[in-house]
């Protein structure tokens, strides 16, 4: 199926063109062995890089290509429906870049385009094992030590752990709750800080989740993004972006998909007939193609909000929700089309599946989503 | 809860802001008597005609506002969160105009300054008795008798039977099949038609629906639109329009639910606490809330694909589909929200929920909506 | 549809044969007329009492049948599936003869022939408008005067209001909580006892639902059933019984909806084929037909365990949740296999629909069940 | 949590108990590991046979414990809740040892003794590549040659194959269509009979799916099965009782997931309070335990329909479709409760999850289910 976008310029139909071709020769044809194999293609992200996809949405003077987040998103969905992991990575590393640009100092930010070019892969540092949800609540110190913070603690659930080049690292510089964080960011390389064995996941294998511990690791002090007791509000602010780049995933996931499945089910006959022509499947196919419309539709308002300066984030809240749980029904279904064939790897519809399921999981939970947009309910 | 919308112009803010004015001051507070007493408020059309709100999509030379179809269905949706029915014929007799304006010659666009400014309302005489979603099949007949046509037949389910003034019938002149259908222009008072006692709607009373008999009803020649055979064409253009309409009314009406649930939750207190904070009752509210603005932003996207002249026609079967099913969802859990008291005529929710359901039903079933998806999925 | 009940007895086949005779002649051929009217079909409850229907989980020696609850509920579905608000009927009184059965002394019971065989009909006065779910904060209050308790409060949602013989009233003769709350039987005809205006209900109007005002109504001493502050208990003990009955009758009224799309969708032709045979109806169909028989067996297997006196609450409470809600889907999809014909009067499955929301709502709302089911969990 | 399980006998009590006795013992500390490796456990199999669990349903004369498909499926539903692929496995040979004893002639039923004691473990060799749903049109041919028939052809998505001892093979011995198939009990070891490699499948690796190459498999002529031509008579009346094994291990498998997400739930402490405490987790809890509860007494509602003699095909259709969809949607839910924790193989939510899947395409897709349950229904 191919998708009839309206986009803002000529340069952003130019943009979406070369996402295509790109992701068409260097992801579609390396997924399925990279998954397997669990292996996170760095050379990937770097040719990514270098083709100016890595920073569409930052300005032009660090490296970034000044693309609105509608245009953004639609690359990430491009990417994603040739393979998450790499669209996933691409988010998390635009993500990463966030906190330097918007409250880093100038001299923080002459590491933008290296990180906009993508030579140096970033990672956000946020979560623990303790608390998934409950951000506010994390243990990770920092204590300061002349020029520099040691931070001790663990992180986990880290995308990137051990592939990226710099850390986003949210940790306690002052008393509990959110007031008492701050946001560092480490070197990869920095001593003490030990990226774990890489999780077991269900999908995603590519794009390794780890814990990290850190000891006593020494982060120079003009590496404090936007000063102490900033960090929570910087974790924050990145957040709905975070949600809307997961939902555009999801979008992606979702139609590639439903591509497959359509394709299948026109080729394969049944009872003499091809079996998409009995309305028993056809009609699963027509509301997965509905629901993504809608998850589209849903996700790109949401980005245009943000892109003419209003609040956006109850809607990003809604995007994410919607297009995740839109995703692990469409991926399911899917599998459901081709029957027995969808259960077995010489079909990526399995791997769909798998995948899914963690957009449901990550940048918060659909629950979390649920709780944003109730509480905005509740207010008025 | 406002919905914060970005629109193309500024006369459409201010078109917008008439039209939730008007809404607030001529629908809101007459709907609940008028449906009661199933009386069709065919004073508020006219004032609605005079202040340019039936002719928005139409240009401004035949009498309309030149307004693309993502304006027009916006206000569609304040009229319909304010009062079903009322938006309804809006959308019906838009696309009663419409006929008229894509296939008539110069004489008979003559009357589209009167069509698009509320003088004459419209209506659309297509479904029988036997034919619901088989349209092809229709068996009503046109005659033709010196220089007029003589129509004999039955049509179902026909809005705004015996209030509008002109109907848009579409017959049989020729043999069987779709080539064999006209449509003809014909006088609400012509001789021979017979609009029958309304049905007994389970909502949606202030817009009546009814059967017409036509018996050797005399139009005459020149009232015959696009030439004969040509009727099935313009009974098919038309539908997709349609469809958008009857979405962005499923739109209003869901968001009238949800606001007004969203003001109860708030306000009813149980265990303690206002109902919205327990997360059970809340959680329902998140969910409504995504699910119109997904609503919403599928139909507006659909309805930028016919602005800019593409083809949509997928798109509005979807947003049909989606929205209408929302609604539904959304309305019945409007009730559940309020409990006891939404399922009493005090609020109205329970109206709400009892008008939603023919939204699954017009402008083609949500089945026929899936069959028209799953087959442009299988023909790729 | 026949449905193939196994039954424990020859004695309950007769009584499932009687009850299916008593639904077809008595109930069927006026639901719609009386319905219509608003108006409470006292001498159709007569003629069930008669008949031996009012008192069926009851022991013989007080007038009852001596049925078990798994041949008690299968009548309810029966008499439900021709008329709800009769079936409901049935449920309200064997719950208000509950208190005076399990908590009376001698002298009270002996009022129970009478009440089981159908004379006296009865009413349950538990909610308040403050309260709808949070029972044990009532307000309504009874002041020990000589012989007799004074009651001042006002009753909510009371089925039977101004056509019962007795109510159960719930009042507080104690301090705040539920260990200040007792139950008094009080006839109706008592001074001070008056039911208000009933409810505008959206659907089964033949049962009316109306406030009580009580207003210093002297109700004897002797009234006052198991003793001051065991109100909340026996308010309680009820509940899970209610519950059973109000799944039951939801699964009556889904199997009607079902029984009628059915034969309509074999009955009504649409492209040359009975659209039962469209697989995107038959479908719609197929899961009815599956949830239905999903709910009967979770509702009867709920009752086997309270016959088999075994813990059946929360068994009790999955029953009431699903069934009702499955009611409440199965009833607006076959209101959309009739399309049009669905929503107008002329045939039931419109009054089903808005009967089926009622059912999701009382005995505890479906949140309320939810949460009595989550924390039985939650303790384990 | 507790099943409450009202038994027929004392005898099943006591069965139910062993069961769960060496599904703790035996299967649940080795499906991780197994799994893992994608090994069939053989010796597990062997274990339950000598403790008389392989012939439950069959009468003690040929070696089994003539159980009702009601204690049988129980059961099936412990094992399950331990290692699904064990349950599976149970199911297919208990299956597969059906055609020798409803349709085989004394002399081989002489088999059954050591069929049902588990030394013998069968397969059941239906579906293949080409046709999925459509047994009827299968293509393996048999030709007679002297006192045997050689078998060619390729069977597809074969449970057990390569670990079987015996196949049923369905093959051609006459014309196209259901009446030209015969049912061959085959040997395992037979030359030209060949498994090829298992499937890579997403989950239930314990227990090989594969195709399998019959290349003139020589079959003696005295292992034909109720004559030429009976063949899809004995497939399709197998199937029924496959689908309530299948709607058993669904209910077992989904019970399993409930279990460990409630427990987690209960454990993991979010804002200060165990999750489960939130509704927004503990309704999806509820729901997933009142889902649990209906799937299971549906199942077993149609298995006494079956022990009594009556029809069941329907019933056990839509047990099947219910309590497969039913685990899907639990199992999903199961590793959202557990959040990121719910994605890596730490938990056993995410195999639950996997295994699922194919609950849902097997014994007949949910699509066939359908398509069986709406014709029952058009058919009245």
């Amino acid at each position: 199926m191919t998708v009839d976008r309206i986009l803002p310029t000529d340069e952003a139909h130019d943009l979406l063109g070369l996402a295509t071709e790109l992701a068409d020769r260097e992801l579609a044809p390396k997924a399925a062995a990279f998954e397997e194999r669990a292996e996170f293609p760095r050379g990937v992200l770097r040719t990514l890089g270098r083709a100016g996809l890595l920073g569409l949405p930052y300005p032009e003077e660090h490296g970034g290509a000044a693309q609105p987040y509608e245009v953004y998103l639609q690359v990430l969905e491009i990417l994603a429906s040739r393979w998450l992991a790499v669209a996933e990575a691409v988010s998390v590393h635009t993500l990463s870049c966030y906190p330097v640009f918007a409250f880093g100092n100038d001299e923080q930010r002459k590491l933008l385009p290296d990180m906009l070019g993508g030579e140096l892969l970033g990672a956000y540092c946020l979560s623990e094992p303790q608390g998934g949800s409950d951000a506010a609540a994390l243990s990770t110190r920092a204590v300061r030590a002349d020029d520099a913070y040691l931070v001790s603690g663990t992180k986990a659930w880290i995308t990137h752990a051990g592939t990226a080049d710099f850390y986003n690292v949210f940790c306690r510089t002052g008393g509990p709750g959110p007031k008492g964080i701050s946001c560092l960011l480490a070197d990869a390389g920095t001593a003490g800080i030990t990226p774990q064995t890489a999780e077991r996941t269900m999908g995603l294998r590519a794009s390794p989740v780890a814990q990290i511990v850190f000891d006593e690791a020494r982060v120079p002090a003009d590496r404090l993004i936007g000063g102490e007791g900033v960090g929570f509000t910087i974790a924050m602010s990145a957040l709905d972006s975070g949600r809307l780049g997961i939902a555009a995933c999801a979008v992606g996931l979702a139609q590639a998909a439903l591509d497959y499945a359509v394709s299948y089910a026109r080729e394969r006959q049944q009872f003499g007939r091809s079996i998409i022509d009995f309305q028993g499947l056809g009609f699963i196919l027509a509301d997965a193609a509905t629901q993504i419309s809608a998850a589209r539709a849903l996700t790109l308002a949401a980005a245009r909000l943000r892109d003419a300066g209003r609040p956006y984030a109850i809607e990003a809240a809604k995007a994410k929700l919607f297009a995740t749980d839109m995703a692990m029904r469409v991926t399911t279904d899917a599998v459901q089309v081709l029957g027995g064939a969808g259960y077995v790897a010489d079909h990526p519809v399995e791997r769909y599946m798998r995948e899914a399921k963690v957009l449901q999981i990550v940048e918060g939970t659909n629950q979390i989503q649920r709780m944003v947009i109730s509480r905005a309910l509740a207010k008025g």
